[in-house]
């Protein structure tokens, strides 16, 4: 079990609560969700049709402004999960640091996983890996970066979790490029992690074995369901994106004030440089807020953003102790 | 897009009318579904704890009275995909007419895959197939002939979706023998095959590899949630597993009636034999109830039990026609 965010249980164990008096911002989960409303009987009984999947595909191809080939899957995390079997075990190059499933996962399957810090040096592999933004970092990669590298590398899986709130960065419109494999995430932007919803987006050949591997039903009839509405809400969306990154300030403004430095950072999680991470993130456990700390970078805290006004309250109060 | 029961969309497109006014008999779902209830906005919203997915995996092992080792996945199709990845590929043996994924699948990842017609006949495979109580054909293997079969095969794979209702057919209480592995669906018996959770269950290196290969969040926070109130609640249980046998009674009768000869069944459906079945099968689709026939099978005809008492007035009203 690889080192998480949302590892809940853990803070409870620790310092002790129930998981509702908790604020868990050691995730990038959007803690004003989409609203879920009602899931038909339908939705929760029956196996999810081709049509119905193919709906989804289409609200997706709509969010993420591509006609590419697509297929949705049990979260970002499902894909990943896939990815060594694309191709066989060969040399794979990760921009890190970053999310470590990636070089996990690959690992695990008998690949020659090497990471990288600079993009260039991903030039060679035959599954390279770039999370744009990155997580925890927020680093960003031009597109022409991207496709500059695409050329050089066999497969370039550019992961755009975090992408939602800044399509300007998304190479998903252009998707069907040889070699190209975007994966996206539902559950972060739309706040719904627990629907474990995503979807790759990439050429016909690619997705079609995506697909094949993942079966006939690879997502619920709810993911099904509550994905099709939310996709296709572009004015909840542009409402979330513009608060999220109000809120980016305001976290800034209050992490500064601690003392702590911003090293970077998404709409959905900010990234910052502490004294002692561990004991910033003992400070904010006491008063129950958990946060993400990394065993490989002692100083940096990663937090995500506070929902209500409330939690904002809880948070300021806790860091003015 | 092999051939597979709850395909409504199929059957809306060749005789019309909108989802809600079908009744779809081509499964084996249950049509009164475990009662669903609320879902915590924690279920939907969170990443899946380890805590919750341990809680799920008890209740699995309570409903399915084991001790062995156990993994929660997106449905049992979600542990037929990763099959093929247990071990390199050699020769596989299913036990045959049967559900089609497992050779299907099989083939796709370069299995050598025989379709064999007696248990006996397994013997020797590396990986070996059967489906306890048969889909469709309802044929029972009793719990010896299957332990003997064991040491005289690579991997058995004994597929337990339609066991719920007959707890003496099944081995998860002695999964834990090397080399054996059970498959559950939960959505099935439960009614609920929209939620997407299934269950393997076997010796620990198995397991443990299964739940690698699945990741750190398989299934969704819904799924936990309702999936651990309803494999705690033994008198839902007994009480549907009561009503499914005197249920089964009726449409035997009701099948009687029409000419139809029972070849065999599970207490979720039920295989008749048919003058001819897509004759049948339209007749009984003109009064919008859908039903399951078989390429390979022109005179196999297999329905689904009725679930309210509407929906057997209607059936019945359409044979009599």
């Amino acid at each position: 079990m690889r080192e998480h965010g949302g590892n809940l249980d853990l803070a409870q164990q620790r310092f002790g609560g129930r998981a509702e008096d908790w604020i868990d911002l050691s995730t990038g989960i959007n803690r004003q969700p989409y609203p879920v409303g009602e899931v038909s009987a339908h939705a929760w009984s029956a196996l999810p049709s081709r049509t119905e999947i193919q709906a989804l595909h289409q609200a997706a191809q709509h969010a993420y402004r591509t006609n590419a080939a697509i297929v949705a899957i049990g979260g970002a995390q499902a894909a990943i999960q896939l990815l060594p079997q694309l191709a066989p075990a060969g040399r794979a190059r990760v921009l890190a640091p970053t999310y470590n499933e990636y070089a996990g996962v690959l690992v695990t399957s008998g690949w020659d996983v090497q990471e990288v810090g600079v993009l260039e040096a991903l030039a060679g592999a035959d599954i390279a890996v770039v999370v744009n933004p990155n997580n925890p970092d927020g680093r960003n990669f031009a597109l022409e970066d991207l496709l500059a590298l695409l050329p050089r590398v066999g497969r370039l899986v550019v992961d755009e979790s975090f992408a939602d709130a800044v399509p300007q960065l998304s190479l998903a419109p252009q998707a069907d490029r040889p070699g190209l494999l975007i994966l996206r995430s539902f559950g972060k932007f739309y706040g719904l992690a627990g629907l474990r919803l995503g979807f790759a987006i990439g050429n016909a050949a690619d997705i079609g074995k995506l697909a094949a591997m993942s079966g006939p039903w690879p997502v619920s009839g709810p993911a099904i369901a509550i994905g099709c509405r939310a996709l296709r809400d572009d004015g909840w969306a542009a409402a979330t994106s513009a608060r999220l990154a109000r809120d980016c300030v305001r976290l800034d403004a209050m992490a500064q004030a601690q003392g702590w430095r911003l090293i970077g950072g998404t709409t959905l999680f900010r990234l910052y440089e502490t004294p002692d991470a561990l004991a910033a993130q003992e400070k904010l456990a006491r008063g129950q807020i958990w946060s993400r700390v990394f065993a490989k970078a002692p100083t940096w805290l990663r937090l995500g953003l506070p929902g209500s006004e409330a939690e904002w309250t809880r948070l300021a109060n806790i860091l003015a102790r």
